[in-house]
Formats: C-alpha cells, structure tokens, sequence
C-alpha cells in the first residue's frame, strides 16, 4: 500500500472514469490497477458512486484552496483576477483527469450531503471571483461591468480548458490564462 | 409516424440522452417515447450509437449552417464576430439536448468516417471565426491578438453555455452572447 492509499485511488479512479466513463469502470479495474484487492479499496470506499462523490470534493476543495491562496498573496483587483486566472489554470493542468471526470457527471452525485457540499465550494470559488471583479469596478481598475456575468465569462474560458487543453504540450495552463487575461482585460478594439 | 421521422428520433433519442446519459439510454426507450416500435426505428437506424453519430453530424451541420448564413448577411469584420456569437449562441439553446449530448460523448463516435465529417465541420466553424478575426486585425477593427486563441476564447464562452444556460429563462442565449461579445470587444480596461 502506498502512503495515502485513499488520495491514490482517487487519482486512479479519476484516470479509470475519464478513460473509459464512469458507467463503464468498474470498481475491480481501479483495484487492480493500483495491485490492490477489492477487499483493500473497500477499507476507504464502499462504492464506485462513493469514489467518484469523493473526487467531485477533493476536486472543487482543491480548486477553492488554489485559487484563495493565490489571491491572497496580491494587493490588486486587477492583480488578483491574473492570479486567480493562472491558479484556476495549473490546478486544472495538475488534476486533468479530476476535472474530466467531474465534466461528464457533476449532476451525478448520489450523496446529497455532499452534492450541497460541492454546490457550496462552487458557489466560493465563483464567489471569489466576483469580490474580485466588484473591487476591480469599485476602485476603478475595470470599467462598470457585471460581477456575474464577467466572472461566468472567466470560469467559462478556463472550464473548456478540460474539452482542449492538454497537459505537458507546447503550451502550459499558466500560459492559456496569462493570453486570456490579456485578451479579457484589454480586449479587441484596436 | 410524423413527417420526418428521422429528425423526431434524433430530437428524442438527444433528449434521453441529455437526461439519462448515453450508455444508460435505450432505444426501445427512444421508440416507447415516440410511440413507434422498435422495427420503425429500424426502418431509420440499425443501432443507438448510429443515432448518436447523427446527432453530432446533425448539430455541427446546423451550427455552421446557422453561423455561416448570420456572418454573409454582414459586411464589416466587428459585426460579423457579433452576428457569429448570436447566431452560435442561438442554435445552441434551439438545440439544447442535441449539445448536451455532445459534451458528454464527442470521442465516443463509432463511424470513423462520420468522425472525420464531425472534425471538418468543427473546424469549419472554427476556421470562419479565426478568419473573421483575422480580417478584423487586417482592417484595423481589432487590435493584433492571435486569430487561434481569440477564436478559441469565444467558442469557449459560446461552448460553455450548455452546462450552465436553461433555454426558456429570464435571459435569452441572444442577450448572453451579446454580453459576452461587448465583453470581448471593450475589455475589462476602465
């Protein structure tokens, strides 16, 4: 067994569901993959449904921790929407196929404890970003757009990273945000 | 049997599909949901993954159907990318499920050669968008940003709408791709 058998086979599982999907992975495959027994991955999870609930929060736990802790570190709205952009990018680079699997099934949480759990770190990571955007148009930085919208239009770009963007190619995830955020913030009139 | 009852089982079978997923979706369901049997829907398809693979021929030839028609009836550059994102963003919600059912499974076409026909016909709608922008940095609309990662900057927007847009709200797709084309064009930069 490996040091943190629990956070392992989540990595394996997610890799399983975004290969194949989750309807045609089966809990026996991540096992052997892992040269686990079925009994061992049963000592962490009772389910494959149970797995993948657990990779949705450690996902969105991750992305939320990323992203606050990259803010934090700037004084700037405008300095802190770059960072946000770039932390959000890496962190879906470094969990690719987290962020695979979640595409194909949020809405498939079968723990509703935990669905409202994903809801909320959802709705903080959002959150964020529009406090970001909102002092932005309050001190002057941006011009007076909607929070909401704007901050849809930043998730929007960096969430179809995981429909494109491949990792360890030419160009890094910090690379795609930095481009974005120029194209976002000063954007195409000549 | 309707008047064209190929299009009534593809508009069925992508709304179970949307609903229920792919792998979980029957097509005694589809033909139950249609009042035909099962040997009706044979007169049309051999298999579910056939009416799969022409949902995605059907919703790409729409798309650029759609796209292409807006951006002819513009002449300058700035107002054809306008007229792009509408109409783009217009289909999607006409054809809600058809895209749901894209997201979830674009890889998992079977007929090579319809997967290839799906390849073009993405990249024809990508590559009428790098040529509008490129014709808008030529003519001194738009600022020098590259053609590829502002072409890809607005399908991701336009892409994105399908996980969180619900076609028949307050907001129509046609007001959402406006916001994000004003968005696009004037920057953040107060």
């Amino acid at each position: 067994m490996m040091n943190d058998p629990r956070a392992e086979i989540l990595r394996q599982a997610a890799q399983l569901f975004a290969q194949k999907g989750y309807v045609e992975s089966s809990l026996s495959e991540v096992a052997r993959s892992l040269n686990y027994s079925k009994g061992a991955i049963y000592n962490y999870f009772s389910s494959k449904q149970e797995i993948y609930d657990a990779i949705i929060i450690f996902t969105l736990t991750g992305l939320n921790d990323a992203s606050a802790a990259a803010v934090k570190r700037e004084d700037t709205p405008a300095e802190q929407l770059k960072q946000f952009m770039v932390a959000h990018a890496r962190f879906l680079a470094d969990n690719y196929d987290c962020f695979v699997t979640m595409l194909v099934g949020f809405s498939g949480m079968a723990n509703t404890g935990l669905k409202d759990d994903a809801l909320a770190l959802r709705d903080a990571h959002e959150g964020l970003l529009r406090r970001i955007i909102a002092d932005g148009v309050a001190d002057g930085s941006f011009r007076a757009v909607g929070a909401a919208m704007t901050g849809r239009a930043v998730l929007s770009l960096l969430s179809w990273m995981v429909r494109w963007f491949k990792p360890g190619g030419d160009k890094s995830a910090e690379d795609v945000a930095l481009e974005y955020h120029d194209l976002l913030v000063r954007g195409l009139v000549a």
